[in-house]
C-alpha cells in the first residue's frame, strides 16, 4: 500500500492502517520517519502512564480505567499500550493482559496493543514515545500505557505520560522503604490498590505519611485506595486524572524531554552502525585499544572531515 | 589537580582520586572523555551484574559474594556499583545499602559507590557503563554492579555484565509468571535468595521446570538456591559465576552491544542541545508544528549543510 494512502486511512480510523502505522515506527523502518513527519499529531489527547511493581494490578486498573473513561466521556475512543520486555517468554505475559483487559477486548472504541521493548539500544523510550504519537493522530481520546517495572521505564513513562499513576499494592511497611528510591518522584497520584487486602489501612497511612517527607513541594501526591476487579474507587481516582486534562497542564519542561528524546533517536538513527562495528573488530585486537579513543575518532572522520 | 596527575594518582589505585574521576565521568563534564581516551581499561576484570526485584536481597547476596570472592582469591580488590535512581528520596535506599554491607564498608579492599540515575536522557546506561570502564583501570580484580528493578535497566545490565545473576526470591507460583517477561532471558544464573522461607522448594521447582520450557536453547540457566544473611549456598554459587572469568567467555555480540553504546553516548554528547530547545519553544507554537520534521531539519542544517 501506498505510504500516503496508508496514512491518510489510519487518520481516519482504519484498525488495520493503524496496527500497520505502529509495526512500521516500532521496526524503525525505513518509512518510520516518514510517517512521522507526515501525520497531524493532536497535542491535546491525554496520555495517562500506569507503572508498578509486578502484581500490583496494572492492567486490572487499566481495565477499569477504560470503563470509567467511557461513562466520563460517552463514545469515546481509546487506545493502550502495554510495553513488555522483548523476549522468547513473552507470549504468556501478553496473553495474561489480554486476558485482564478482556471487558474491552472486542470493543471496536478500544485499540489495545502490546509493545515489545528491544534491548540496550531501543528499550522502552526509544519507540513507545513515537507510536503514542502515532495514535495521538489516530482520532483517539484517551491513549493508557502501562509498563512493569522499578526503574528506568518509569523515569521513562514518566516523561512520555501527562499524568503517572504509580499503582501499589498493600504490603509490609519495609516494601515502601525500597520502593522509596525508585517510583516515587515520578508519581503524580498514587494507587493503593488491592485495599481490601489485610494491612491495606496501614499501607495507605504509611504512603500518606512519606509523602509528607517529600523536600520542595508544597502539594502532597494524591494517594487514592481501589479495588480494580470490582471497579471500586475508580470514580475518585478518575476525578484526579481528569484533572490533567487539559493542555496547558502539560509542564513545559515535559515537551522538552520529549523534544531532546526525539532528536535523540533520530540523531542515533541517522547513523550507520555497520561499518563502525566492522572498524571496531579489527581494532579491539590491538593491544593498548581504548574504546573511547576510538568511537571518538571514528565519530570525527565519518563525515570526511 | 592537573587531569593527567589524576589519571596516574587513580590508576596506582589512590581512592579518593578513584572517587574524583568517578564524579567528573557521572557528571559528564568536560574531561569525562578525556579521562576516558587516556585510561588503560582492562579487559581481563569480570563484572558480575546482580538484578532482580526490590527486596530479594541484592545488596546482602553482593555482601556475602564479596567475602567469597576474597576467599576465592585472597588479596583481591572489588569494587561495587549500587545504582539507585536519582531521587530527593534515595538518601535512606543508599544509606540501606551500605547498611547492608556493612561487612566491608571499612575494609580498604573493597570500593563501594553508589551512582543515581540522571532521568530519561541519562539512565542507567548512559554512565555505568563508562564508570565500570573506570574502575577496570583502577587495579580491581572484580566488579559487582547491583541494580535494583524490572525492565530496562535489567536489559542494560547484561549489556554491562560479564554474567547476570537475577535474584528472586520465593513467592506464589503466580509471581513467577509476571516475571516471565522481565528478567527471565537476561540472567546467566538465577540465584532463589531467602531459600529458608516457606514454599523456596516449590518455588525453586516451579523455576526449574519453567526454565526448560525456554525455547532455542541446548542448556537450561543455572539456579542456585541461597541463604545470604547466613552466608549459606554462596560457595556452590561462586564456582558457576567463576565459570565466567575469562575473557575468551565473553561474547562477541556484547562487546558489539557496549560499543554502540558507547558510540551512542559520544554521538548525543556531541550535540548541543540548547540552541535546538530554544528554537523548538518558538516552532512549538506555530499551527501545524510537527516535531520529527522539525527535529529532522535541525539536524541536517546544524552543520551547515
Amino acid at each position: 500500500m501506498e505510504l500516503q494512502h496508508l496514512i491518510s486511512k489510519m487518520q481516519s480510523g482504519d484498525r488495520r492502517a493503524l496496527s500497520r502505522c505502529i509495526s512500521l515506527v516500532e521496526n524503525s523502518t525505513s518509512d518510520a520517519l516518514e510517517i512521522l513527519k507526515q501525520i497531524h499529531i493532536r497535542s491535546d489527547v491525554p496520555v495517562i502512564g500506569i507503572t508498578g511493581p509486578p502484581g500490583a494490578g496494572k492492567s486490572t486498573l487499566a481495565n477499569a480505567l477504560i470503563a470509567s473513561l467511557k461513562e466520563f466521556k460517552p463514545g469515546c475512543r481509546i487506545a493502550v499500550l502495554a510495553v513488555d520486555p522483548t523476549s522468547p517468554f513473552t507470549q504468556g505475559a501478553i496473553l495474561g493482559d489480554r486476558v485482564r483487559m478482556s471487558d474491552h477486548f472486542n470493543d471496536p472504541d478500544v485499540y489495545i496493543r502490546s509493545l515489545a521493548t528491544r534491548g540496550v539500544l531501543g528499550g522502552l523510550s526509544a519507540r513507545t514515545l513515537e507510536i503514542t504519537d502515532v495514535l495521538k493522530s489516530a482520532g483517539f481520546d484517551f491513549i493508557l500505557v502501562e509498563t512493569v517495572g522499578v526503574g528506568q521505564s518509569e523515569i521513562e513513562i514518566a516523561a512520555l505520560a501527562d499524568v503517572t499513576l504509580v499503582v501499589l499494592v498493600p504490603e509490609a511497611g519495609d516494601e515502601i522503604q525500597t520502593l522509596k528510591s525508585g517510583v516515587m518522584e515520578i508519581a503524580d497520584i498514587f494507587v493503593v490498590n488491592k485495599a481490601d487486602r489485610e494491612g491495606a489501612d496501614i499501607f495507605e497511612k504509611n504512603l500518606r505519611n512519606m509523602l509528607h517527607e517529600k523536600p520542595g513541594t508544597s502539594k502532597a501526591v494524591p494517594v487514592f485506595a481501589t479495588i480494580a476487579t470490582r471497579h471500586e474507587g475508580l470514580k475518585e481516582l478518575l476525578a484526579a486524572v481528569a484533572d490533567y486534562f487539559h493542555p496547558e497542564k502539560i509542564q513545559k519542561d515535559l515537551l522538552r524531554q520529549r523534544a531532546l528524546q526525539i532528536l535523540m533517536h533520530q540523531l542515533w538513527n541517522s547513523v550507520d552502525t555497520a561499518p563502525f562495528l566492522k572498524q571496531f573488530e579489527q581494532a579491539r585486537q590491538q593491544p593498548g585499544f581504548n574504546l573511547y579513543r576510538f568511537a571518538d575518532q571514528w565519530l570525527k572522520t565519518r563525515g570526511g572531515v
